[in-house]
Parts: structure tokens; C-alpha cells; sequence
């Protein structure tokens, strides 16, 4: 377990490196032209700000666990992710509004604020977000060209910017299910799985360590037992993050308390909660439940709900079933040994943070 | 030129065909999921509601001018280009708050009539915005993934995807530079010259053409006499389609009668009318320009003055200027010739459209 987190803080660094790299050459490119300097910079920051760096590093492991060993070109390449990352967290705080992101300001909060400095003409916040939208786009387009540019086999390179596509439309997929779980009156908890299915296991786990395994040329079978893996893992991955930010402190999670409450979000969390509350207890969440006049009583009332209705209960069981699940599919597989040793204490590491 | 129209239709017709099965099989793969395949088929139809295919076109002449003759897989991955638009068009309108768009509601406005008709809770508005981020960052992400998915020999796919990203990335720097245009107090010609390279040259021409030609091993020499075709016409063809926005029918152009003028867009025509205009009349423009109450006879004033001060005609005359170095650029470049003839009509049929 120690070294996994060290394995992690080492590879979050060489990461950096190559992010910081990447970044300046782009501005080298563009110096001439200091808008979008301005841009590429502030993009460099977001970026850089803060993180994990989950994404890459799964990234690295697919390719190890294939047995790839040119593991300095696999971080150079594993940085697209970082940068599409980049693009969902900006289009992410636009729908959301969010004012904040890592412990900053939000991309367009970013130029909202240079826009008020410099007393440009027009609306602030639209000049701010306009310029998210656009470095957004911007980011996801990096995130493609550092694969094109990373110096792999062309034909390997080729099936990970598939994959990599592929990987963002599922993550759109799920935001589309996200955003609807807002605006229906009904949801269940099939539903719910979809979204953190699609969302979460999809774009975290399983798109990562299947781009870097492609990048090794693997073999179907390789790919299948990651996913085996990746899929339950990553939907555990979300039940407990949806735990974290219900009751967690909003320092980590960088979320505001109860945010998903007030954005109507149906997670396990609250979906479970909706079944097994009884009737007062259940209109008290169906009010409060995209609303954003909460008082701090029916706050309160909310938290005691969903940890005495068994729906937090529920979701810790759920989430632990689906590790189990997930570790199991790497037994056997064709996949190498540290790496699976890797996982397997990630897995754990993952549901244990609640 | 009679001949560039008719291959201009016949193009079109097949890259339709081509859209239609891509997204058939698009829809196809997604038809367990009900909302995916909504969100698929409201970008299907604002794909394939309009538009003259001008970029595929010469992603197709791109490939013919360097040799290519597999026209049929050419024809297949230049639809990239018709996903890269409707991307970016489906964001543009979310910036401009636009509500229509090639004689339909726009993306967003598709999403909000579908929120209110299902009396769908909370603001229809927002789930529709919200909606066009995702269908946008989709439609990108689908059309790296036509380019990987092209068969042409890999090591030319991480070509053309590269060019492709560094295309998106040039169309977003001009779109930095348009929006800092509307918020900015001074806009100098140059400035305004500089968003028609990267937003339209780039975008519109330069791009597509060498994407096709990477994807047939284009050498040096062969880019850059594309370039320096594109880059100039590209140019033109923003200014006249400026002057056409500002006096011309809004049903052609899609926007709204003086549209330019209430963003606060600093065209060539505004730009140099702001430079050569009187007293009085600069300060009427000055005052109309990003404003969204213009009156009648304001209105009347500004399109008279635009037209007597020499703007208009020193704009036709730059754009005339510019076509003929266009067309100069491709004297003796080793390119096919009905593809030299067909590029040097169309930017003749740019310029006299207005």
C-alpha cells in the first residue's frame, strides 16, 4: 500500500514535468501573439494547479501492465489526459456555474476577473465565459496532438486517439445522463449506475489504461481484463466520492457542502435515500433536492436522513462489492505483476478514503 | 466556373451520404440509450440542415491537388471537417446567444424547446446551454475519431490529426482575438486582418486543404503553395462575407440585419469606416457599435455612412487585392492541375459574391 502512494507521488511529479514542458513549447510557439499567451498560460496554471494526476498515471500503468518499457514516452504521452481533464473541468464549472476548482478560481472566473482589472467594455461574466468555452475547446484539442505528436508506432497511435475519442464520447454520454437526472422528476437506481458507469468508469479508469495499453499494441484479451477491472472500480470510485462530498469536508473535494443536493443531483447516495426515507422524511429531500434556498436546519435534517435511512450504509456495501469484483477480473489476466499488485492496492486506496 | 459549381454540388451530395451513414452507425452503436441517441440525432440534423460543405470540399482538393485517387476513403474522413464545424458553430452560438442558425433553432435552442415540451424541471434555458457544451466537445471528439478510423495509412492519420488539432487551436486563437475585439476601447486594421487569418484562413481554407493533402503525403513545397493560396483568399473571403452581413439580405447570411455592428465585431469595414468617417458620423458609430438598442434611422445613418465614407470600397478593393495573390501563389507549384483550375475559380466565386 505504501508504495502504491509512492509509486503515485512519483509519477504526479514526472507528469508535471512533461505538462510544464509541453506547455511552454506551446508558448514558445505562439509568442508573438500575447492573447494567447494569456490564454496558454492560464490554461498551464488550471492545469497545473492541482490534482492527482489519476488519469495519466492509469495511462502509464495500461501501458506497463502490456509490458511497454519506453515508459518515458508513455508519460509524455499519458499528459493528453491531464488536458482533456482540463477540458471537461472547464465546460464542467460553465454548467454548472461553479465559481471554484482546485482551490482557485474557476477557468471563467479566471478572465471574468481580467476582464474587471483591465475595465474591458461589455458583460464581464459573458467575456469570462466565452473565453471557457474556448479554452476548453482548446485543451481537448492539445490533449489530441500530444497523442499524434508523442512518437509511437503510427498504427498504435492511431488506435488511441480512437480510443481517446471514444472515451470522451462516453464522458459526454454520462454528463448527458447527469444532466437529465437533474431536470426529470423520476430516477432510479439503474439509472444512476449509468451515469457513474458512463462518467466516472469509463472516463477515469478505464479510458486511461486502455489508451496507454493500445499504445503497447495490446491484445483484446489485455484490454478486456482492465475493463473488468476498471468498470466496477470506477463506479465504486464514484459512490464514495459522492459520499465524500455529502458529508466530507468541501476543502477536499473542492465543493461546496451539500452541493449535490442543491444541484438536484441523483446520486446512490440520495437516489437509495429517496426509496427507504419514510414519507415526511422523503418530501423533506424531494424539496430540498435542486433547490438552492436550503436553511442550515433542513441542511441538518438532510445529513441525519441519509445516514440514518440506511442509504449511506447501502452505498458503502455497494461500492465495496464492486472493489471486490473489480480485483477479482485481474486474477489470472495476461498483465504485468507489479502492475496488477498496482491496482489492486489502488482499488483498495480508492474506497477506503471515505 | 460553371464547371467549379457543378463539382462543387456533385462533392456535396457524397459527403452528405457520407454523414448520414456515419451517423446511422454512430446511432446504431448507441441504440440501447435512448438519450444518447437524441443528442446523435440533433447533431445529425444540424449538421445536415445547411451549409455548402466548403471545408470537406477542399479537404477532398487537397487530396486530388497532391495526387491523391482514392477519392472515396478521401471523401469518408473529410466529413472530420463537418463535425469540426458544427463543434465549433454549435459553441459560437452558445457565445453569441444566438437562437438561430442555418434556418433552424440553434443547438442550444433545440435542447430548451425539448426541456419545455417534456416539462422538464428547472430552466430550460440552462439544460439547453448545457446541452450544446456537450454536443459541441461530442462533435469535436467525433471528428478526431472519423480521421482515426479513415484506413488511410496510419503514419498520414497522425498527420492529419495533428494538422487538424493544430487547425482547432489557430480557430480558437482567432476567436480570442474577436471576442477581445468587441471588449477592447481601439482595434487597429492589422488586429482585424489578424482574427480573418486564424478564425477564416486558417479555419476555412489552409486547414481543410492540408489536411487532405497530409492524408495523400504531401511534401513541403506542395503545403505551402496551399498556404499561400489559402491564407490571402481566406482572408478576402472574410471581408466580403463582412460586407454581406452588413448590407445584405439576413436570410443569405443566417444573421441578423447590422448584427456586426449591435456585437461590437470590428470588421475592415467598421475598422476603417471608424478611421475615415467625420467627426459626427465616428461618433455615431462609436455609440451604435455593441450596442443592442439601435434605431431605425440609427440604423439607416450607420449602413450611410459605412457606404460613403470609402470603407466599403477600400474593403472590396483589399479583398480583390488579395484574391489575386491567392491565385498568383499557385503559378507553378507542383499541384494537379483541374485542382489549380477549381481553386482558382472558387476564389473568384468568394469575391463576387457580394
Amino acid at each position: 500500500m505504501m508504495e502504491m502512494k509512492e509509486i503515485m507521488e512519483g509519477e504526479r511529479i514526472l507528469i508535471e514535468h512533461h505538462l510544464e514542458d509541453f506547455f511552454r513549447q506551446e508558448m514558445e510557439r505562439s509568442s508573438d501573439e500575447p492573447l494567447m499567451v494569456e490564454l496558454l498560460e492560464a490554461l498551464r496554471e488550471y492545469t497545473l494547479r492541482g490534482g492527482k494526476r489519476i488519469r495519466s498515471i492509469l495511462a502509464i500503468m495500461g501501458y506497463k501492465a502490456v509490458r511497454g518499457d519506453d515508459l518515458d514516452r508513455a508519460r509524455k504521452a499519458s499528459i493528453s489526459l491531464e488536458l482533456i481533464q482540463s477540458m471537461l473541468l472547464i465546460h464542467d464549472d460553465i454548467m454548472d456555474r461553479s465559481d471554484e476548482r482546485r482551490g482557485g478560481p474557476s477557468f471563467h472566473r479566471i478572465f471574468q476577473g481580467l476582464h474587471e482589472r483591465r475595465g474591458y467594455l461589455g458583460s464581464a461574466e459573458r467575456f469570462g465565459y466565452n473565453m471557457a468555452v474556448i479554452g476548453g475547446d482548446l485543451a481537448e484539442s492539445l490533449g489530441e496532438k500530444v497523442l499524434a505528436a508523442s512518437g509511437f508506432p503510427p498504427e498504435r497511435v492511431v488506435e488511441a486517439v480512437r480510443v481517446q475519442s471514444d472515451m470522451i464520447r462516453d464522458t459526454g454520454f454520462g454528463q448527458v445522463f447527469d444532466i437529465h437526472s437533474e431536470v426529470r422528476p423520476s430516477w432510479s437506481e439503474d439509472m444512476v449506475e449509468k451515469v457513474q458507469k458512463y462518467k466516472t468508469a469509463r472516463y477515469t479508469l478505464e479510458g486511461p489504461l486502455h489508451i496507454g495499453a493500445v499504445l503497447h499494441g495490446a491484445e483484446e484479451g489485455q484490454l478486456r481484463a482492465l475493463s473488468g477491472y476498471a468498470i466496477p472500480v470506477g463506479i465504486a470510485f464514484q459512490i464514495v466520492d459522492d459520499i465524500l462530498g455529502f458529508f466530507g469536508d468541501p476543502k477536499r473535494g473542492g465543493k461546496e457542502d451539500l452541493a449535490d443536493i442543491k444541484e438536484g443531483k441523483r446520486t446512490l447516495l440520495i437516489t437509495k435515500a429517496m426509496e427507504l426515507a419514510g414519507g415526511e422524511d422523503r418530501r423533506l429531500l424531494m424539496e430540498t433536492l435542486g433547490s438552492d434556498h436550503i436553511t442550515v436546519e433542513e441542511a441538518e435534517r438532510v445529513r441525519g436522513i441519509i445516514r440514518d435511512c440506511g442509504s449511506e450504509r447501502y452505498s458503502r456495501m455497494r461500492a465495496s462489492e464492486l472493489t471486490v469484483k473489480g480485483i477479482t477480473a485481474l486474477e489470472g489476466a495476461d498483465l504485468e505483476d507489479d502492475v496488477v499488485e498496482f491496482l489492486k492496492d489502488l482499488a483498495g486506496y480508492l474506497l477506503d478514503r471515505a
